[in-house]
């Protein structure tokens, strides 16, 4: 007896060979929260479920993964967004207490029940969307205490909502004030205190940094890593988003999940990522809002045969989005992703950039986090803009 | 007795010498569906209501106003987009029968009640966002009957839920195949037949056209307009989308409610759409799906005074979008509008596009369409990206 078995289902499974792993009638039996059966209607074992959906021909997908946010977070940025629109300076704008070092000070104010309460919308906009699985990064307390802080309210959504949380140490996103022209100093803060601390609590699934000129060097982002490396924890990079300072090769070299941004990295270095079986996460949201025109060297990662994933990078400062959607439009749209790359960007790529070998596709044995749409044929998901045609989420408890 | 008291709002009227027309702390007072006050809390005249609500200081609006839609069509055009994306030309498409005439043909095989059902999920979408008024344009169906039953469509929309609809004529859209290479035939049908049916119907309640290379000519167009005042029906005009062909120019002239697109706009003309009182519709959804690099020219818009609005665009070809929310995003990020601009232009400045004089603002005696957002500055609304705040929209029946 089946706890839920979906019929006549349009199934784009991103797993086999057809494009989309795409099978017309067919039909996905659930059990105990795993797939017991993905595959054509025919091929159906006999057996009963508690529950039978008709789904007419729906589209059904692996549940979404964002395999990078900032979810975690205290006031927002509006009034800047706003004076900048109004014309004022970069300058008159951090004089004026803004940037980065705003939501810095705003979520250290802020309790983690605060912090709990203020994200909740955030993440109920993505389930909303047939979000499953959620990275989410520390990175605006800056401090032992703050960064934990960040991490528990993430854990705590992962209780509050029926989805399922991957923290992300970032303590390495930016030099807090007390460090001011000691940057050596706050990373070895990180390394012997921040890391361990998380680490010992249990709070990390990965370890993250920003790598750039204005965010730390690769040799400092390199202690991060190694210490990553002696805690066992998988790394992650912020690399190559405004300038090419060789941050993605770095990660590459470390194993890292993923690199993040990736708009400057040379074309050549793409198979290194390849090799290292590193996900290119690219961030269509920052690109947009930063009005970047330098592009990701998509063509390079794709005939290297490096996984591509898409994430929303949302943030208060430079991606202030909540949709995985949207993610996927613009990916297509600004970076030329074909339709099945940006859903597996959203699938199967973005489960391989959280190290997940039990989600993002369809198959037996996995994990039955589940999408099902008012769609057709799956290019629908990317087609539309600011479209949300989600009919049911399945969730695997 | 009043129907409803909304307290402790933080009011956006979009009326009144401040920025946003902002009154903080309050009060707005609904009787038989018109604002009975709004203003200071301390200005309340005494009286009771119904029903009372604390906003807490959540921010209210006035009801959004989408001034510019092709929401009613059948199918959509995810095959074509997926098509380009995997490097076919536009010729192989339109060989293989995609373009506009392939949302033609499904619409023309649509009944009426195919065309609601297939819109009616567009139409909730933008309703979850706190629309309350939008307007619908035919141009799909081309012929006689099937502009009307488009507009039949539309009509019927505003009763399966409550939001108004305005109509327009959009029977000069494109040419249809029968047509082929007597556009001028074609025209004279429109002025001749379609349109004295439309409007003995009373299903228009403005035309419009698509004045362009691959649309009609100036002269074409200036044929639909003065038939269009002979019947007594406002006009409005896709104009200088693709090139600049002076229809903008020639709208004002004859006394538009508004000129839309507007990319290749010559800064000098924008006076003129000033002094005729014409609103510059902008549309960034179109602008973004078709990576124009052509901005239009606000500065020159600005500076002259011309009423700017924002629009979807919803349509299957050019800006599949249904989130008002993100125009105004995109109308900051690549118009470079002013947070207040994107409000105005979905608020007073479409209903100014739209010829109502009811609506968009939020003054006593105007009608009750409001909007009540999760957030505390008007500036929130055009920052978020894909993030819909929206706590409860009122209507006025
Ligand atoms: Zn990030
Ligand atoms: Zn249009």
């Amino acid at each position: 007896m089946w706890d839920r078995l979906f019929t006549n289902v349009t199934l784009a499974s991103m797993a086999g060979p057809q494009a989309y792993g795409l099978v017309e009638e067919a039909a996905v039996a659930v059990q105990d929260g795993l797939i017991a059966y993905a595959g054509p209607m025919a091929g159906l074992p006999g057996g009963a479920a508690r529950e039978t959906t008709d789904a007419k021909g729906a589209l059904m997908t692996p549940g979404l993964i964002d395999c990078h946010t900032h979810l975690v977070y205290a006031g927002n940025r509006a009034g800047e967004f706003e004076a900048r629109l109004l014309g004022k300076s970069y300058e008159e704008i951090a004089k004026a207490g803004g940037g980065i070092l705003s939501t810095v000070k705003a979520t250290r104010d802020a309790s983690e029940d605060a912090l709990v309460e203020a994200s909740l919308p955030r993440l109920d906009a993505m389930i909303g969307e047939g979000l499953t699985t959620v990275e989410i990064k520390s990175g605006y307390g800056l401090t032992l205490e703050d960064e934990l802080k960040m991490l528990r309210a993430a854990r705590r959504l992962g209780t509050e909502r029926p989805v399922h949380v991957k923290t992300t140490l970032l303590a390495a996103h930016a030099l807090p004030p007390e460090f001011k022209d000691r940057s050596d100093d706050y990373i070895a803060h990180v390394c012997d205190a921040i890391m361990p601390a998380a680490k010992e609590e249990g709070l990390a699934d990965a370890v993250d940094g920003f790598c750039e000129g204005v965010g730390f060097s690769p040799a400092q982002i390199d202690r991060v890593f190694e210490k990553a490396g002696e805690l066992g924890l998988p790394v992650k990079l912020h690399a190559e988003q405004l300038s090419d300072l060789g941050g993605a090769v770095l990660a590459a070299r470390r194993g890292a999940h993923s690199a993040d941004h990736l708009e400057y990295l040379k074309p050549e270095d793409a198979g290194k990522l390849a090799e290292a079986g590193t996900v290119a996460v690219l961030l269509p949201g920052a690109f947009y809002f930063l009005r970047e025109t330098k592009l990701p060297p998509v063509a390079a990662l794709r005939q290297a045969g490096a996984p591509i994933a898409l994430a929303t990078d949302c943030n208060p400062g430079t991606s202030p989005m909540t949709s995985l959607l949207l993610a996927m439009n613009m990916g297509c749209t600004f970076f030329r992703l074909t339709p099945e790359e940006a859903l597996a960007g959203v699938t199967c790529n973005a489960a391989k950039a959280l190290g997940l070998d039990d989600a993002g596709v369809i198959e037996t044995g996995k994990r039955a986090d589940l999408s099902l749409w008012r769609a057709r044929r799956p290019a629908e998901l990317a087609y539309g803009i600011g479209v949300n045609p989600l009919i049911e989420r399945i969730f695997a408890s």
